[in-house]
């Protein structure tokens, strides 16, 4: 079993909910970096009715799983019936605002797609996880982004092909991030009140960003989503402004217990440092 | 002076061509590949109000140029003033079909951006690109399929943020590829009998390859539409029937002397052999 998919992780700086009761309509617009590490998805196909099985990083996962929800998603439209056993490698924090959750769903549709040649596009594996995402409440927009690669503004909500993109033209940036604990995204983005603050503040941030594409722009629009939605946390406040120093400006990651930078420097602070993907999800 | 963006070349199999008044609403749908080979752009800034000048594999172009024309409308948005020195490394045939004009267009436009730090985002500077391409006749749709790699189907036309792309899944293939010369991409795109024809045959093989969406499939729409549009040329005859054997299908590249074939063997055929590109334009 060889790693046959790369999707790259993905952290979300502000953001704007838009909700309805397609799942392909629904969705989040805001603005986000991808990563060069996140998660390697390799499969292997276990003969015809077998019961799929999902490993992070050689863990079996019980219960609620969006990459399995998203295999039956696709099952329902391709009607494939064998059973896949699922591994994936993922090398960033699990449930920290890395957008885990859509490269693994997204990881897991592609490489299925491709093993068994099932006549599907790229567009439609990323609507399946995209959906599964919103059923489960896992995540809004990542998915789209780490389709896409880069400093990634995403000015309408939904999957490919729906959703659109836009990048803001950079490199040589450094992402650098410090992750305290995990934060439940579901917990967020179903609770009404918050989601109220968060279409308040995202609301006009895209279109500020787009009449200044820049990568310092877009980690002052971030920090300015943060502080207004409250939505970050006491203990977050201190590294926050240690990160701050020496770089373009820190933030929190949209929805995780992690702050991330932008800076020149690789050795400015934090925890890890990546660089950026401007790829996006590809076969290996 | 060191390459500083990277953007591959792409072949287009069937097409039909939307034109409007607005060139950002003109453009083509249809579907090709994008190989691993391309334009390397690498530019040198050379202060206030010189003159700008455009190198291709170190000769300099004089005249009508996809890379000037795109620099001036570049210029023309945000007023930078600098004169800028370009230069294309070309790895492809050009004027062949390989949508090399387009890759030198949107090449100079991100290299220039990036250097200057212009505020203007990766769509926007495809959209200047593609303005250029259209205003000159160079090409219609291969700029947005370079921009995101893979075997491209277009189902809008137009630049990035209006024109839409799906991908076939896929990897591993190779494109073969046998060019007997130049052919003017602008003598046929602005003959109105030819599109007339191109028309008539693209219309509807976008929805057929969506409903079968594999590489053969793709071959063979191609292969009909080259047949029937008789934009084949006699002397291609001959090597396409040649390049179809042991491969998924040989056709033309459209618009160039030139026949392609994907096939899993490398060896199947055909003077140049290529990678398909997943990735897309990209900084190096």
């Amino acid at each position: 079993m060889k790693p046959t998919v790369f999707v790259p992780a993905h952290i979300t700086g502000f953001f704007e909910v838009v909700r309805a009761d397609d799942p392909l309509r629904t969705g989040s617009r805001g603005a986000g970096v991808v990563l060069d590490r996140g998660v390697e998805t390799s499969i292997k196909v276990r003969g015809s009715e077998d019961k799929t099985v999902v490993r992070v990083n050689g863990k079996k996962e019980n219960g609620e799983s969006v990459s399995l929800r998203s295999l039956e998603i696709l099952r329902e439209i391709t009607g494939f019936r064998e059973g896949v056993s699922i591994h994936h490698r993922v090398d960033v924090p699990i449930g920290c605002g890395f957008g885990a959750s859509a490269a693994c769903a997204l990881g897991s549709v592609l490489a299925v797609v491709r093993e068994l040649e099932l006549p599907v596009t790229v567009n439609t594996a990323g609507s399946v996880a995209h959906k599964a995402e919103v059923e489960l409440g896992t995540g809004l927009g990542d998915l789209i982004a780490e389709m896409t690669g880069g400093i990634v503004i995403r000015t309408r909500e939904g999957p490919p092909g729906y959703g659109r993109t836009d990048r803001i033209t950079d490199r040589g940036l450094y992402v650098l991030t410090e992750t305290l604990g995990e934060l439940d995204t579901a917990s967020v983005i179903r609770d009404e009140t918050k989601v109220g603050e968060i279409n308040r503040m995202g609301a006009g941030m895209i279109r500020r960003l787009l009449r200044e594409p820049t990568p310092r722009m877009f980690m002052e629009l971030s920090r300015e989503f943060a502080t207004g939605t409250s939505l970050i946390t006491p203990e977050l406040r201190e590294p926050l402004e240690a990160l701050s120093e020496g770089t373009l400006g820190a933030s929190m990651a949209m929805l995780g217990n992690t702050v991330f930078a932008l800076s020149e420097d690789p050795d400015a602070g934090g925890d890890d440092v990546y660089g950026i993907d401007f790829s996006g999800a590809r076969f290996l």
